[in-house]
């Protein structure tokens, strides 16, 4: 179970946007693996792809679409990434968003294809196909949880968070989903995740909306150091709610309740870290740049002896204190830097502070949330990145995913 | 046990370089965890180390007393890094040299510290120099494997290997000894190794060759990605085959045969890699720079998900393609590169090789010792680097380390 989960929120509907839910049994029979989501016809889109030079077919052509035309439906499959799969695999996600257009009635750019799973099989198109009318008409208002599920892979848990932010015109309601546990060290945007709202937004000033959003959320989250081939999220802006985000103060707003939703998804995705047991907030502050910050606070998130300890509940410090001397950063003032686990403060004068005891230490550790601090003394930056720990489940399901 | 290890090599003696192995209990009473070098005086010394930012103690004292003078004994401890000691470390590794000197009746600075193990311990002095007179007494020429053994942490096995040379004034001795399991991404040396010649060379010479070497071993090594605090190689010259190396064709038969020994030497490290149960081989070939095939071979060796697979022997090759991917080389043709796992070919034009079958794939897999062999079409350059799997014992071992 995902670490501190409090269960699927209540999301409703954003009006404007309808979902569909179907079964192709891609991986095996009778599972969700197919999801549709419906915009009407004045919605706005940004997306925000990987940047994994290996990206999937459908990263690809969804990217081509989308500088044609503005898209009206989304098509997501799970059980299959349609990466490493070359020219097949571009003509598969072909297929599959002609078919759909068939069926709708739209143009075949109108439609971003979409796929999570396993990577390097052919996409089975014959099995998706056949289902697509049965996903045009089960389209509801009400399906923001079952698409939740129906794009999980190795996730344990639905992810889905929502707000309602008062703007000069009114109410208006944002809301997502992701999906996403392992491979994930997004270096653009996570695994997969949708948002949406019904608000007004011009193009422009929804990318830069997402963009500053993603990089404060899921541009800040690993499990495991692997950029996907598939990663990929989507802000759709219906604007039924008949008000616009045009002033500076309204788009402020919007872009402040984008991120916090995008921090919430985010962190959804490392408490359900494959095999996680802890939930990590590595904070560093006090750099000369953001990107030194980011360098010594991944340095920390990606060490596995570091992520073994603290799924130990061990408070094996010197680890934490090895890799900031291993992040690269020059000039270093060794005496200056502290290191604080929690409030507990770990690492002063170059060494174990005078005052930190192992019984305190021990106490942070065996809290399921940690916070761990790095203070560089040299300047005013900062940045926080979350991950999670490492277990025996996460070599458990990645050596036996897929066999 | 370590992947294909063959036992320890009967390593006999080097004429001008004396061992002492000696109990100070000092983390668990009756362990031969104290290991002494005594050097001939006429012997010529290089020595490389850490670049890990928070380098410990004996590390900032060994350098120190390098730059003062030719070293006369080398002072080896495991079971207590020294690390993350701060001012206290370093007056604990100075007290350790001063009582040495005062048995030995040599300069301080003729004395190197070493240590290996927990970080952040304070080094227990007290119990190290009591037994000082008792380590001078034990010197013999042929404590080279009990050596091997007092140097170990999380090893499982003792390293050693050996190499005599045909050079023009006769035959000479080149043998080693390593330790190190985990926290092992040098970059510069690794935990720490001790190689010796009776040949004579300059200190440049001898520098020289010792940088050579190690940039083709244990520079190309990784378990996890976590460089040490304390890594550190010494290389010692005797001279006492009273063969010099001097013509520029000797030194080039003498750089090679180091080379090869410090490759042994970092394989054996890897073999014996914390929870390793295979040896792996990353060949990364036709890059515009060796720096460009090292960033994709180490995207590869450090990736989980990789690691999880090789530990399956589940050619799951997408995993190695998406490593591929994110490693950060811009322009890549993916309609060029290939990847093969052993002869295999597994990617071709962009995705699986038309010609590859799961049952060839986990054919490679099954064997103990594997290569990935990837091809960037795009230059002359290439690189090397070894590594393991990623396995239930990895997380095992450095769970309860410590604890």
């Amino acid at each position: 179970m995902a670490v501190g989960y409090r269960g699927f929120p209540d999301l409703g509907s954003v009006a404007g946007i309808r979902i569909g839910v179907a079964s192709a049994g891609i991986k095996r029979p009778g599972r969700r693996d197919l999801v549709l989501f419906e915009l009407a016809p004045a919605t706005v889109t940004a997306a925000l792809f990987t940047r994994n030079a290996f990206c999937a077919a459908p990263v690809t052509l969804a990217k081509r679409h989308l500088a044609a035309t503005a898209p009206r439906y989304l098509l997501i499959n799970t059980g299959n990434a349609n990466a490493g799969t070359g020219i097949a695999g571009l003509t598969a996600a072909t297929r599959c968003c002609q078919a759909l257009a068939a069926h709708a009635g739209c143009a075949v750019e109108a439609i971003l294809p979409f796929s999570t799973g396993v990577i390097g099989e052919p996409l089975p198109v014959e099995k998706i196909t056949p289902v697509l009318g049965e996903l045009l008409a089960a389209l509801s208002d009400n399906a923001w949880e079952a698409a939740a599920h129906g794009i999980m892979t190795t996730d344990t848990v639905a992810k889905g968070a929502k707000r309602s932010i008062e703007l000069s015109g009114g109410t208006i309601t944002l809301q997502g989903i992701a999906k996403g546990s392992g491979m994930i060290r997004p270096d653009m945007a996570t695994m997969l995740a949708y948002v949406a709202t019904d608000a007004a937004l011009s193009q422009s000033d929804l990318h830069q909306a997402l963009t500053t959003a993603v990089n404060q959320s899921f541009n800040r989250i690993t499990v495991d150091g692997d950029t996907s081939t598939n990663d990929a999220i989507v802000a759709m802006a219906s604007g039924a709610s008949a008000i616009s985000v045009t002033s500076a103060d309204d788009l402020a707003r919007f872009t402040a309740a984008l991120s916090e939703l995008c921090i919430e998804l985010a962190q959804l995705i490392i408490r359900d870290g494959e095999g996680a047991t802890k939930f990590i907030t590595i904070e560093v502050t006090s750099g000369r740049s953001e990107a030194e910050c980011c360098q010594v606070a991944y340095a920390i998130a990606h060490s596995p002896l570091v992520k073994t300890a603290l799924f130990a509940s061990d408070p094996n410090w010197g680890r934490i204190l090895a890799a900031v001397g291993r992040a690269g950063l020059d000039d270093l003032d060794l005496e200056a830097i502290t290191i604080h686990l929690g409030d507990i403060c770990i690492v002063r004068g170059g060494g174990r502070d005078s005052g930190y005891t192992e019984a305190a230490g021990q106490q942070v550790m065996a809290a399921e949330e940690i916070t761990i601090g790095v203070d560089l003394q040299r300047g005013s930056a900062s940045a926080r990145v979350w991950s999670c720990d490492f277990s025996y489940d996460y070599v458990k399901i990645n050596a036996e995913y897929r066999t």
